[in-house]
């Protein structure tokens, strides 16, 4: 059943006039998320409470019309892309943080409060939530949750699902679910708060959530490393962890990512075939001085053509801030090609990197594609992004071909095909292949949890067919 | 179909004649855990790979037959007991560490391996799986993950399911999943690795599980603080918290669990009303110097009758072999009486541990029954064990009417009634109800993924009926 003006009149009575728009501005707007995917949905909701998504869903159940929650239209790989129509259900206004209890260790939140917001206001108590996404400044954590989104802190910290003690969900039928705790500990039957991580809005609408808090070590410094060659800097993250010392983060730039930071940003980088920035953390001078020497000592048995150690934050920011501008100053690296997000998020064993990164090159050059390498190499987490002539169906062609040979790559690594973004589309099929005899139960777990599959419809385990379809470049073979 | 001789056979076949057994005196011995119950199951089988466990559950699934994996059967809330009789899986033979991949961060177990001896070879690496349960010495890995357990150390690193990468599990028809990863970071659809911690073999037969590591701190000190009532002490702990300062571990003793030890074991701990043995940990003496001192400052604050920090590893092992022999003394304070697991482990909000134990206390002498209240209580893991006089129906009545009380108040601490032993039969019916919004999404992911009902079947979400059966103590009414 399609949505008529009946229903429409419905969400309004619900969550107000102002909070439902069928604008084709409006639609157009919320028909893409930061991944290469675009379509439009029928009518965009804001709703303001559970009990508002609540009555939001028991129309949409009886009615057969597809759900698709949204955060901050961050994510790379489609999984917010209303891709079969229906209700983009956008959380922006769930955007309270409703208590923190220092003394138990939790905060409460909206799903649509902005990571940095919520780090901005624990910090005042001494504690963070650590994940760190790239997207921090705009990310809301209801969309980290449901990603089972991470960053940089990953191989210390872990990602969202290590913090999540409970959460509330509505169901496809409209019921409300709260799941877990607000204890630190919970052995009380299934985890249903950790299966709501990573599950992409297929199984429920996640509209508050119960975080576990942590504190923050008191200093920290870095080392801004260079090598000849990325498999040296791979090597080197290896060493480090055998140690072991395990770093609170440790970021990756191959030449193609320096090479555009520098180009885009007035050479905040030394230039080098391969950077890494090892983050080290504690409660004293003493440990971050002494786990620095660890790094510095490794780092030249490695290898290393030089090691700037620095206990400097302005420096480390500037190091910090040119990493963070890979993705924005790859756009701006070859006039006429622009930076698409495929193959973006493997994850592989740690020591597996240098081979990973080496397999990649050899692949991009087989297709004739241009590729950079950067990412989380401490976690075996790599982004790689592509340069395309975005209206070119060749391009794509390779690209896609590049991209399918990368992933069977990474999971013969023994990798994954996503470390923190996620599925949705454009990890799909090979989404698909990685986790075959997973795939029986997931499915039956989904037809389990919304039996009339409504809610974010035909996306990871049940997308069919190419992934090049529904782009939002001026592709006309791929539109 | 009951289980007749040619079934047994087929058993035999694939596992040999010796890990087969009909024997009555076997089928005795794994009819209960540490949990009150008892009911024997009709074979124990012994599998020593995932492909025989795969085997057994193809030909329980054609014939019907329940089927109950057990680790050392160290569990206290019945959760594998075979309460319908079938197969019992003993998974101890399948015990070897096949992998420890330092470099990479994980290691890959068998099932049946003994969480202490996981533990002494990580240390050899530098490493450690800090959950730290009170059975440490026996309990197997597998059961770990089967009930998310955790131990002392919970509030710090964690409990079982934050240290699952990946598993492989045997499905009720005999499929094989491999589900999960090997890399720090996996945001590849639903978190099954996660679903299957707390699932007490309801979901699956967990075969093989990948752990992440993590480096054990260089140096540790603890504090033995007394105080003139459990209530001080639950704010002494809160208030650590709230500096913040996170202990390694702080464990908590009332009156009647110090009376017990210093009866059994010859007096090893001070006289007092409450104890508390708080454990900090840290990279340099200074640090763990630091943290004493601030322990020390807000014990005398809160009302601390004697503070004694210790950094001798003699002294403090003394301490927590005092507090580890709770549960063993018990039984032996009170001539007549046994220690039964009743409410054996409410978790509260941290902060909530002086109502809690203000509550249990009321209930307690309402009810005219003997408990001591003893745990971690920096997580707000609450232990309170029972003496009753096993043979006597009245007794049995008055105290379960004791624990339902005693759960009811701590769901409406904001608590669960299960924060690391599991649901089990015990706590069936109280888990239930706290968590009635999440039981038709339980129920509906157990038919997903056991549609024949033969994994561990009647327990927990399905249990009916009144707790008292099935006693595997001498209370006629009961047995």
């Amino acid at each position: 059943m399609a949505l008529d003006q009946k229903i429409i009149e419905e969400f309004e009575r619900i969550v107000g006039k102002d909070n439902v728009s069928t604008s084709p501005a409006v639609l157009y707007t919320y028909g893409f998320d930061a991944s290469i995917y675009h379509n439009d949905p029928e009518v965009v909701i804001q709703p303001t409470s559970t009990e508002q998504v609540s009555e939001i869903m028991k129309i949409a159940y009886a009615n057969g019309i597809p759900v698709v929650p949204r955060g901050a239209g961050t994510g790379l790989c489609g999984a917010a892309v209303p891709i079969e129509g229906g209700i983009c259900l956008a959380m922006q206004k769930m955007n309270r943080i409703l208590e923190i209890s220092v003394k138990d260790l939790w905060v409460d939140v909206e799903a649509g409060v902005v990571y940095n917001d919520l780090n901005a206001e624990l910090a005042k108590h001494g504690f963070f939530f650590p994940p760190s996404p790239g997207s921090a400044e705009a990310c809301q954590v209801g969309g980290m949750v449901a990603t089972n989104a991470s960053g940089m802190r990953a191989v210390k910290y872990g990602a969202t699902r290590d913090y999540v003690l409970g959460l509330t969900f509505v169901r496809a039928n409209g019921d409300i679910v709260r799941c877990g705790t607000r204890t630190i500990k919970d052995a009380s039957g299934y985890q249903l708060a950790r299966l709501m991580c990573g599950s992409e809005g297929t199984l429920g609408v996640i509209t508050e959530i119960t975080f576990k808090l942590t504190t923050k070590p008191k200093k920290s410094a870095s080392a801004l490393i260079a090598f000849n060659s990325v498999v040296d800097a791979g090597k080197c993250i290896s060493a480090i962890i055998a140690k072991p010392l395990i770093p609170a983060s440790c970021e990756l730039m191959d030449s193609t990512s320096i090479e555009a930071v520098n180009k885009a940003r007035g050479n905040p980088l030394p230039d080098a075939n391969a950077l890494i920035i090892v983050e080290v953390d504690g409660e004293t001078d003493e440990i971050i001085q002494r786990d620095l020497k660890i790094v510095e000592e490794v780092a030249k048995e490695q290898n290393a053509t030089t090691v700037t150690p620095s206990l400097d934050p302005k420096v480390i920011a500037k190091w910090n801030d040119a990493r963070k501008s890979v993705l924005a100053s790859l756009s701006a690296l070859k006039p006429g090609y622009s930076c698409v997000s495929l193959a973006d998020d493997m994850g592989v064993p740690i020591s597996k990197v240098p081979e990973a990164v080496e397999r990649f090159q050899a692949i991009t050059r087989k297709y004739n594609v241009i590729v950079a390498v950067y990412g989380h190499a401490s976690d075996g987490n790599l982004h790689t992004k592509m340069l395309l002539k975005v209206g070119d169906k060749d391009e794509w062609d390779r690209g896609i071909a590049a991209v399918d040979e990368i992933f069977k790559a990474s999971v013969e690594l023994g990798g994954t095909v996503t470390g923190e973004h996620g599925v949705g589309i454009s990890k799909a099929l090979n989404f698909q292949e990685e986790r075959k005899t997973e795939l029986d139960c997931i499915l039956a777990i989904k037809q389990a949890m919304d039996p009339k599959n409504i809610l974010n419809p035909g996306k990871a385990a049940q997308w069919r067919g190419s992934p090049l379809r529904n782009l939002r470049y001026p592709c006309k073979e791929y539109m």
